[in-house]
């Protein structure tokens, strides 16, 4: 089988023009069939800022309502979605930018209500490849927003990084899937004050002692959670770093040897 | 050859929730290689309005600066498209929204200054249907925002009454192409206060004289340009009027006697 990378960048080069830049153009240039998906970064509370559209909480959580919704699909399947799509073009990469209806590709349904409504989020169910496939097998290139639907009419609002690892999971079964988690810190970090602390291997064992241990814990906890459950369902491996980790995988070793990132398995 | 249908819809149907609801569950039940051009509707100035971003103004012509071409894009490639978009897929048919950056489909090169400094609009220069075709053997609908992109990373605005005449050319190669242009008359009028006034056929000859007669006049005179543009450069037809022509073609006779449009040929 064929190796299918699957690559999620956040708000830390989403952000940065120049990061953005850069990353595009080093992901332009990798070989193989891949899949950009992109989390939303600050443009969206700005622009609720400006149409002063406040942000609604409910127990510290932050709600998607309807107008956020639109803010939400506007700043993420709008202006993020074309201008990487724009500049992949002029890196030669030929790319599509996909949010979860388009092509049918993610079908979610809105959370339901328990102790909390919060709101139009979508849950994922189902991953449909098989329009996605003639697109990868064509040298096309998906770049995902983190917007899926209900097959009803209904746009969600889904987090970027559980895209990531459900589209992997989806085109496990065609590929050998690899899926790259880019963030700001070289891994998981044993010591979060130290980016030279990095846990440069888990597995399922390991995983559940770092739990206990309280190494992992707050917004790294359903990363990781994401990436065990990627790897629980035959996604080859799972890698956390920065962007670095995937862009220095061919050149000579001991230029990569201070190249640290966390790779997960099963 | 084929039939394919290029179908232009504008703002008379993107602002009205029902008109859109009613044209989009008759556009899925369509037979056959169809795809979807959307203009932008009144969302894009209302959006401005909040943003408190004005509407800028050189001569009497709208000038697209850095702020106007973002909320387009977060309007048309954004809101107005995936909600389309989620819409075809709740009615059985297998959309993408595409913006002329994806899948490098339409290029388009920025309006040079002359008198006036249109600021980011293009004028679109080629168009690639490789990726396009390969979707829609596979049953599956392009549906294009007015966007297109210069390949050097920039968006641009582009009319879209230009992109559907652009795509109708580009896939004349290929496919029988017809393009349609929905609005809310229906057709080219000899008196425009009159709606059954319709000329149901115009040609190159005629069409010369409804404009020396001042029949095609003002906002009439850029859409037949880009309808005589398409059926001289291989589109087998171009018809305007009510979306009605559309879907009811299939109809018993008598049933359409009262359905009228003008159809352009060469």
């Amino acid at each position: 089988m064929e190796v299918l990378k699957i690559i999620k960048i956040g708000g830390n080069i989403i952000d940065d023009d120049i990061a953005l830049d850069t990353f595009l153009s080093e992901f332009a240039k990798l070989k193989g069939p891949k899949v950009l998906v992109h989390g939303g970064g600050k443009l969206a509370t700005k622009l609720a800022n400006q149409m002063t559209i406040e942000v609604k909480m409910t127990n510290g959580r932050r709600i998607t309502d309807a107008d956020t919704l639109d803010i939400i699909t506007m700043v993420y399947a709008g202006k993020i979605s074309k201008t990487i799509v724009a500049r992949l073009q002029a890196n030669s990469c030929n790319a599509i930018g996909f949010s979860g209806a388009d092509g049918n590709s993610i079908v979610s349904i809105k959370r339901p209500v328990k102790d909390v409504d919060f709101g139009f989020v979508g849950d994922v169910e189902k991953v449909h490849t098989n329009t996605l496939d003639i697109l990868l097998k064509n040298d096309v290139t998906p770049v995902f927003c983190a917007i899926t639907h209900d097959e009803k009419g209904q746009l969600l609002n889904t987090n970027a990084d559980t895209i990531a690892s459900e589209l992997a999971i989806g085109f496990a079964k065609d590929y050998k899937t690899e899926l790259y988690y880019c963030f700001e810190k070289n891994g998981v970090l044993k010591d979060i004050n130290d980016d030279a602390s990095v846990i440069e291997s888990i597995n399922a064992k390991t995983y559940q002692t770092l739990i206990d241990d309280g190494v992992i814990a707050d917004g790294m906890l359903p990363k990781l959670n994401n990436c065990v459950h990627a790897v629980n369902n035959k996604v080859e491996k799972v890698c956390i770093g920065k962007p670095d980790m995937l862009f220095n995988l061919s050149t000579p070793l001991e230029e990569t040897e201070n190249i640290k990132f966390t790779t997960i398995s099963k």
